[in-house]
């Protein structure tokens, strides 16, 4: 242990210190400590990496593949997330020399296109619920945040865009996410268009986070820039498609002069994503490239699974089209704090979810599951919460008799 | 290809565009194009990785730890690198689980200390010449930069210290760099403990870069958190020692109050760093510890021999007691002008090396030659240098006569 000289402690960036803690990792892991607990907290597949992209990593560390890879990637491995993005996202024809960017996950681009695109003291909107990282990235970073609550539908639309922009005009970015962590909503091909078109007439660059575009259920994803390639930057990776959150591979793409200030960020921040990781990507958008429509599948039947029994305790919520979140409304029988009913549901019922206020304007008075968990684990969970809530009725009916 | 929307051509980071190009890897580009160069440019090991760090990645895929690790690396790693630091590096007992953060190499290491520990505006000093990232990232995040000319010696010494907080009392960091990247000079135990002392009378924090401790020839490496734990983050990793630049490894220890706001940078760019390559980090500090030894002989060896060659044709250059580089004076003989120089060296004599004046002030006239290169192509070069340095003085001499 080492102490620091005293005159130092408030030598820090102090855009840090107005940065609400990581909230997910930091309930998760108070609700460890509940034995027997089955934990819905992390958005973490529980499959296994696909075998072809085990053997390709394997195969690149036998290779002694242990250099420096381009700061942006291999040109191999850019050529075919080129080609993976036109075929499962309906992407643009990307140039893999300047258009494609490998980071060290999702994360990583996130920070690259925040850091090189937007100057401190700019406007970015985010509509909430969402994905806490993206507030906090924008917050260290100096950037001032508009949130547009999209509540209850959980789909930001295009009316809401212009509005945002009639009280704001001083935004000059957004982020969008679909399907959307921590709701699981989607866009139908419509709403879509009609929102890429109201972004058009505006000059608002768009950060579209579609990491969990593999994991749309109903239709096949389509991403925004196939509606607004001019002014979008995608952002998505292998993590949910592939299983593959601990090998951290992200990519980037979009136009190639703002590419180029998200390369100069990403060279700047690691150099380059680890060369034997970057092997197993090539893989992943190539032979193992359907590898995630046999995880959708089960995903899918979990979706089914936990709406099922969350329905029969007594909790609604929006079918999910996509990722592997239900995001379900805390019934009236129990405290409409989610802080408070997420740890009540730890200790007494053994199932550990994430309030949804963690998430932003919106969120209040819900709790985020995620159904990457074993089927065998959901199951026990459902009854659990039934169990549970079967008692706090019984309990409520017998405070009114 | 995809065309941005032109009214978005000037929405990135302006700070950006103050940063020079990344000259070391432009150069290397360049010079790749003429045919039979030997490149002596880039700082990487030419030697294979580790088979114990190999065996342990393969294992860590085999075993499916494909999930997230926590965010400042598994505890096992940290332990690990907290006992190897103080072993290897006379650095002081850091707590595992709040003083070490496992990084996506150093470089990422340097960009969390960058972007936690100080302020846009305040004043970092960097001693030059210097590895060329630490001025571009300082730069990037909105940091001034004062630069301090350390040579003909290369050694940033206790006076230098006083007369630059004299000359620029609002310096609040500083970056040292030791064994050095570009001249492979370190300090003598006296001479650090020195500089210590002075940087101990000030509150500046420094940023201690020991990337290249275990390729120190003479004497044992000696880390300056040894001496000054209180205000020292210590940055180091695995590319150099255990030769494992595509693997990217990177640790960053220090005061615990500090290090929690390079942890919520960390977290906060990347997450975390990818499983797997922990395991292999872990095998590299332990089972692999003893690995540099040997790299370090080789290394050694070649020095001598670039040292002898760059003699024989001229040349001088301090004896490098570190690192793989030697930083050479350019003959009066040929032009001062070291990128002219280099252009001309490698077209003529085929052989790539990097100008010294991209590392700053005290670089001009100089030129960095990397040693990390097979005894083969070292040999080979040194007589491409020995024969094109005699050409230049016999030119030189019968123009005179």
């Amino acid at each position: 242990m080492v102490e620091v000289k005293a005159s130092l402690k408030e030598q820090y960036n102090h855009l840090f210190a107005a940065v609400p803690p990581a909230a997910i990792r930091e309930i998760d892991v108070k609700l460890s400590s509940v034995p027997d607990i089955i934990k819905l907290t992390i958005g973490e597949p529980d499959l296994p990496a696909p075998t072809a992209v085990k053997e390709a990593v394997k195969a690149a560390i036998d290779h002694d593949d242990s250099h420096y890879a381009p700061s942006q990637g291999t040109l191999a491995l850019r050529q075919a997330v080129a080609k993976y993005l036109q075929e499962r996202y309906d992407a643009p024809a990307y140039d893999p020399e300047s258009e494609i960017s490998i980071t060290v996950g999702a994360s990583e681009a996130i920070h690259d296109a925040f850091s090189s695109l937007f100057n401190q003291g700019e406007t970015i909107l985010i509509p909430t619920p969402a994905f806490s990282l993206y507030q906090a990235e924008a917050l260290r970073l100096g950037l001032k945040v508009v949130e547009v609550n999209t509540a209850p539908t959980y789909k930001f639309t295009a009316a809401m865009f212009k509005q945002a922009l009639q009280d704001h005009p001083e935004i000059k970015g957004m982020i969008l996410n679909f399907p959307g962590n921590p709701t699981g909503v989607t866009y139908e091909p419509a709403e879509l268009e009609k929102l890429a078109a109201a972004i058009g007439e505006s000059d608002v660059l768009v950060l579209s986070d579609e990491i969990y575009a593999e994991l749309s259920y109903e239709n096949k994803h389509r991403s925004l820039t196939s509606y607004l390639p001019a002014q979008t930057i995608l952002i998505t990776g292998l993590s949910k498609s592939h299983a593959l959150t601990g090998y951290r591979l992200g990519f980037v793409a979009g136009p190639a002069a703002l590419m180029k200030q998200i390369g100069l960020a990403h060279s700047g921040v690691v150099t380059t994503a680890p060369s034997p990781m970057m092997a197993g990507a090539l893989a992943a958008v190539t032979t193992a490239k359907d590898a995630p429509f046999a995880m959708r599948d089960i995903y899918q039947k979990r979706r089914d699974l936990v709406m099922d029994g969350l329905k029969k305790a007594g909790f609604t919520a929006p079918t999910p089209n996509g990722a592997f979140y239900v995001f379900a409304k805390i019934p009236d029988f129990f405290t409409a704090d989610d802080h408070a009913f997420v740890y009540e549901l730890g200790e007494k019922a053994h199932v550990g979810t994430i309030p949804g206020s963690v998430f932003g304007a919106g969120g209040e008075g819900h709790i985020r599951i995620s159904y990457a968990a074993s089927t065998e684990d959901l199951t026990e969970a459902m009854s659990r919460i039934q169990a549970y809530s079967q008692r706090a009725q019984d309990l409520k009916q017998k405070n009114l008799a």
